[in-house]
């Protein structure tokens, strides 16, 4: 079993009537529905405004794998909380950034870049799978659209991926990685671009796939642990 | 001083009238002409058609730089000049693979993968610059586009190059890692996706100037060499 | 399940008493034994003295992940073998490369390089697992040590692995990438440095240990297949 | 020419007599001494203790390369002073970390990983170049010994690097990825290992050799620039 919490930082669904209606009980909600139905997973939700940002030292100690979604609250989570996040992921933790996690402190901290990218409301998108053996492209075509998505383009200011399993087209004319991972300490990471608010990207089925996927991809490891620093005796001979 | 030899097959030009219309005396020629103003380059010429295929072991140790445009006649270059290619960029040989040397014998030799690739003739292209700080992407604008071009499409068959400098939007549909490096052996390989025979793409000022850049990128190092097999007697302790 | 096929070359334990003494059925069956005892290997063994080779289109079609021993006789393994095993692999199927195989034909053409190498023999040997929560080095400790074994030295010409799992430390002075990955098409490789026909290497645990956790990994995803050339229409705008 | 700036914490230098007796004027002088040998540099020095930390803007904005030294007083180098070196390098600073910079909050903050390892006082190290084509190893020998170092041992924790340039080879039993490249926005990162400062690693010819090669070929690209968000319009088709 994979315990999976899905954080979101539940502000634009409150404020704004049309995010309201697409997403009724928050991204996280939709999200945990469909992820509940597969029966390896046990998924919990969490946001910004409960106790502890969501994110106490227990909650991340129970979670396997967290995702991500945040945007006009970056800076309401607290630099501890960032830094419990990241010490979390980096003992093994999996971590799943969806959309405009690309600017949370979380995934900057990870990075060490600026994550700067550029953006456009309102085009049309279109997936394209790069690496289509990957476990994170099981099951997805290799390319599927969403007819309204917020384009992210090149340049996108990140560290080399490891891997960069989606690349994203737009028919504003931009291109971007949409779908990359790297590993931090034992922790395993996917960024994953589409899920603006405003859309119901949050529906499709290719997008809720890549998630599952990607959940099962990033569970930590039998072996994870944060690597430690010792002052070990030399090899006898 | 570096020594570029810019091998071209040279077909095209003679049975395609609208391809000789655009570069009489081929491609080859037009590319050298431009990197010719370059003071710190020696430019030769060779194709498929010369002695020896125009790669002979002492035109190649002559040569820091090879750059190679290929395309109907891949099957045409012997085993044996494509293994004498690969040896030599081993040992140091800078090489660029120019458009349809996706599919030569020497890149997939390189590779070790199908190198295949989606292809439609007749888009236009917006090329995105992923990496502005590359050596190969100085001077270039951050996109620029060719308003004909052929498609390449992903999935691309290619390992994970060391590193994406462009990516490729196409009004098609279709995106594409544009300009992709490696390193083989002491060899420093670059790939670039432009360059249908059908198209004025030589004539681009862009395009010409990414081409020049790869060139000064993959001079070979002083300390290049084919690494050897030895068999030294053990660190005296 | 997953179908293991373990091809061995199978000479030296013909011709060196030493090592028929060692591995009196071969090192394909000593490894062969430890692996039947996961039950969710199925696992066959092949030499290059049967017919095709051991590796014919139908064997290669009926395995997901081939492990391979080689040495003496890498040149008569021929070059038409070496592509059909190289094409199997770009299509999905897992290749584990042990020891000498590092100069096979196989590994040559997935790497694009000479594969040289230091060596020399009777050296002790100390590995460091540098990626404890790699899935290959599950139930791995953090080093181990082989009381004797080949030595295999750096520079290593191999083109940038995708992960180094393990890196050896020799008692003569050497250092080595003894573990590292690479994705080609659609498969999964991993070398692995261990295994001196002259020495018990394949019956140590970590070793044995690896062997499997590596075969669980490279086994083929379902989306696993050989990427074609196509030439699709345009999007629909 | 190429504006270098060697920081370094200057502590154990004024503490501990036997630091003061191999390095009287400090590390980052020792350093200085030699590369101001080398007519394209214009160096200068700063220290932990300097106004600003040395580190100030208008210092950062004329540093074309910056090395830095730092151990017993990572701690006191201000988070303000951190997040503005790490700006100026995403900016396209090039960046040379030493020995015990691995536990610098720049380096940390650059990696985003705990940069944890082993360590051991006084032990022999012999280092292995792996790509000796690379710019950085120019000059440097297939290995060279250092007859005192402090041994850095793995598990490393750092993400995947760009190139592995150096490993290292303890006579304890360790070994450890020495040398390594990373790209964080426009600037070029070097971690090098060697260099505790109790022994004269400082004045070996190698390490000075390799630092000095470090800073040429981290010296910012022409079009070094942080890399901005913005919000275009879209393509006209």
């Amino acid at each position: 079993m994979i315990n999976v919490l899905i954080w979101n930082e539940f502000r634009h669904e409150k404020c704004q009537p049309e995010v309201a209606a697409l997403y009724p009980q928050g991204i996280h909600s939709a999200i945990g529905g469909y992820l509940m139905q597969d029966e390896e997973l046990i998924v919990r939700l969490a946001c910004l405004d409960d106790p502890e940002q969501g994110l106490s030292e227990e909650a991340l100690e129970n979670t396997d794998v967290l995702i991500w979604w945040g945007h006009m609250a970056h800076g309401e989570v607290t630099d501890e909380t960032a830094s419990r996040v990241c010490r979390r992921i980096n003992a093994g933790m999996g971590f799943i950034g969806l959309h405009s996690a690309h600017h949370s402190k979380v995934f900057r901290q990870l990075c060490g870049t600026s994550c700067n990218l550029k953006w456009r409301h309102g085009d049309r998108e279109r997936l394209w799978t790069v690496i289509p053996s990957h476990p994170i492209a099981q099951g997805v075509p290799e390319h599927f659209e969403l007819a309204k998505e917020e384009m992210y383009g090149e340049p996108f200011d990140i560290p080399t991926p490891d891997e960069v399993v989606f690349i994203g087209w737009f028919s504003g004319g931009e291109v971007f990685r949409s779908g990359v991972t790297y590993r931090r300490g034992a922790g395993k990471i996917f960024y994953f671009q589409p899920g603006h608010e405003e859309y119901p990207t949050f529906k499709d089925k290719n997008v809720i796939r890549i998630i599952r996927n990607a959940v099962h991809w990033a569970k930590p490891a039998e072996n994870a642990a944060q690597i430690e620093c010792t002052n070990p005796a030399p090899l006898e001979v």
